[in-house]
């Protein structure tokens, strides 16, 4: 039993468990004052094969800011690490974790000199951590598919050996060409039933007019509702009609948004694409690898910085970044057993705090992270038997 | 003795220390892994009367996003306020305490409503914590002077009464007069011998225009070296070349930038801005109160903010994000006796790290902080006696 609890909505229950499920709400027995239960963090986009977390600190290498130095600078980190990437995503998995993240999508690079090598790390960390946390993965053409001969069958055998969605990167800003990027992408995921998530970083019109024909691609190939762009700084850097018009088409489509809340990139506007029905989630993506010094994997942390970036101020502002680490993630990576409610899993992240704008605003340490009623973590520490 | 210790420049050593005061620096006896020792995390910017800190959660309620709306707004919640600012104010000040702040630069609000009734709460916060930090005091024309009338009159008598330095606010966007609000707030500086620091938030040209008239005031009153800029957003969003000539006339003028890394707000372009010999500080600015629901008061985590911002990625360039909240704010402030070094204060904010890169990225625990010698914190929590 967690007395006194207040759940998302502002309700306040004691909140029953049995056999690892919520059996019950009943009215508080106690006025004293409990905690705030969250349902688990769910953290939309993140890189576990990219991670340096439990290497001695590893300064940044790239020579320049384009997108083209940043991998060239990984390839060098890679080549110079002493700590196997399946190491250094299960520190990360633990990290999160103790943050109150069960569940989370993964990219994975595969390219044609790495072949399918860190789709085995992670996958081996989906296995060790299976009982703990749900691990969904994206087989992500980090170099290219043109730029990386080879890649699209390594995306398609990927996929076969257990990776859940096919990803794809900036089809015009990496490749060169839009359809030789796009056309093999959607035909992987057509031929095996899966989903679609891609990097699209390129900005403008150029990166709207990517959008618009993935878009297309999604209704003509029976995708619908299961494709996401992430970053999609594009968005936030045209004029609010075009923004507004490509808004339309993507929800049509059931496409997906995903924001981590860049530091430099423009935000895509969330309220604009919520209000004009698309789904907006959020995500890590970078924590202390080669591309970024910055993040912890932390995702109330996360739904702050993409609050901040999104000039968020008002409460029902801060839900939205709320939602963007929770409920909307969910929906995305179609948990289907997520949520508080009856019957649901005794899955909770619990903090102190009033309401969930105080919750995304200050972030407190979460006091203890419980998966079907037992704990995990407790004040931020993991409390693994 | 600290045994072991890593100083900001890299080294290694035992700290001896005497009265309080750093008496040597010696090789280190063991090879037992040590903290990093940085001195004081300075605050060159904080609102210690508007924070809201220890009241229950106060929803925004800003009707739209322009200064003026949050003006506004923060008039009401200052009317419905049911604990002083004295009182929450001082609660912020045991809250950055425990994060490594000991230096702050706190702007207080002076209007003809309010008159001075913030700033003697400020003078009774500095007097109680007179022997843990140093409280730098601003008045600050929140509401303009134009606007206000009788408010440069109020600010001449806070400087008599305590004020360290004269503030300002949007000449042009708030009072719509430039010289009409730049003139009182020059005479009172040169009458009282003090500094200025005023607040810009106009952007564009017209913002260029008036860190140019701020100059031009700064040279013909004698006051090179004592002004300061806090937010600056001009600077970032006018072409390279005219924010680079723009900073050639502030380090002229001995002018400096201060910046919180803005949410959405654009950054002054900092390693430019150092380049051409502008002397960049950081600052909070806002902590949960009418204007943010964000902020903490925790300068490495403003310093991440800042370089998260300015998209640093580099060792080097988290460094002067590390310099902002600490020896570059120490010289803005004109702090005497700050730094480490023999003779030094044995004033440290210890932590877990590698490097300054690693401090700023991963903003670990603040694992104490001392103050000549003395303990002030513990893990994050005040231990004072």
């Amino acid at each position: 039993m967690i007395r006194n609890a207040t759940l998302p909505d502002g309700s306040r229950h004691d909140v029953e468990i049995r056999d690892g499920r919520i059996a019950a709400f009943l009215p508080p027995a106690t006025n004293e004052p409990g905690v705030m239960l969250l349902p688990p963090l769910v953290d939309g986009h993140i890189h576990l094969d990219k991670t340096l977390l439990g290497l001695p600190w590893v300064p940044n290498q790239a020579a320049g800011n384009a997108v083209a130095d940043r991998i060239e600078a990984e390839r060098k980190v890679r080549a110079a690490r002493t700590v196997s990437e399946e190491e250094t995503g299960a520190n990360l998995v633990k990290q999160v974790v103790a943050s109150g993240t069960l569940h989370m999508r993964s990219h994975v690079d595969i390219d044609n000199q790495l072949g399918l090598r860190n789709l085995h790390a992670v996958l081996a960390i989906r296995e060790r951590f299976r009982d703990l946390v749900t691990i969904q993965i994206v087989a992500f053409p980090q170099s290219g598919l043109l730029r990386s001969p080879g890649t699209a069958a390594l995306l398609d055998e990927a996929v076969a050996q257990g990776a859940d969605l096919v990803g794809g990167l900036d089809p015009v800003g990496i490749d060169g060409d839009l359809a030789g990027h796009l056309d093999p992408i959607f035909a992987i995921a057509s031929r095996h039933g899966v989903g679609i998530d891609l990097h699209l970083h390129d900005g403008g019109e150029g990166g709207i007019a990517q959008m618009l024909a993935i878009a297309e691609r999604t209704r003509t190939s029976g995708l619908k509702g299961k494709v996401a762009i992430s970053h999609a700084f594009a968005l936030g850097s045209v004029p609010t009609d075009l923004a507004a018009r490509t808004a339309d088409t993507l929800a049509e489509a059931g496409i997906a948004i995903m924001s981590h809340g860049p530091g430099a990139a423009t935000m895509p506007p969330l309220p604009l694409l919520r209000a004009h029905g698309v789904e907006v989630f959020g995500g890590s993506d970078n924590i202390r690898d080669a591309w970024s010094p910055f993040g912890n994997g932390d995702m109330l942390e996360r739904a702050m910085l993409i609050g901040y970036r999104a000039n968020f101020r008002h409460d029902h502002e801060l839900r939205l970044a709320y939602e963007m680490v929770t409920e909307a993630a969910a929906r995305v990576l179609g948990l289907a057993d997520y949520g508080i409610r009856i019957g649901g899993p005794a899955d909770f992240v619990a903090i102190e705090a009033e309401t969930l704008a105080e919750a995304v605003a200050a972030r407190p340490r979460r006091k203890w992270v419980l998966k079907a009623g037992r704990v995990l973590a407790r004040d931020g520490v993991l409390a693994l038997p």
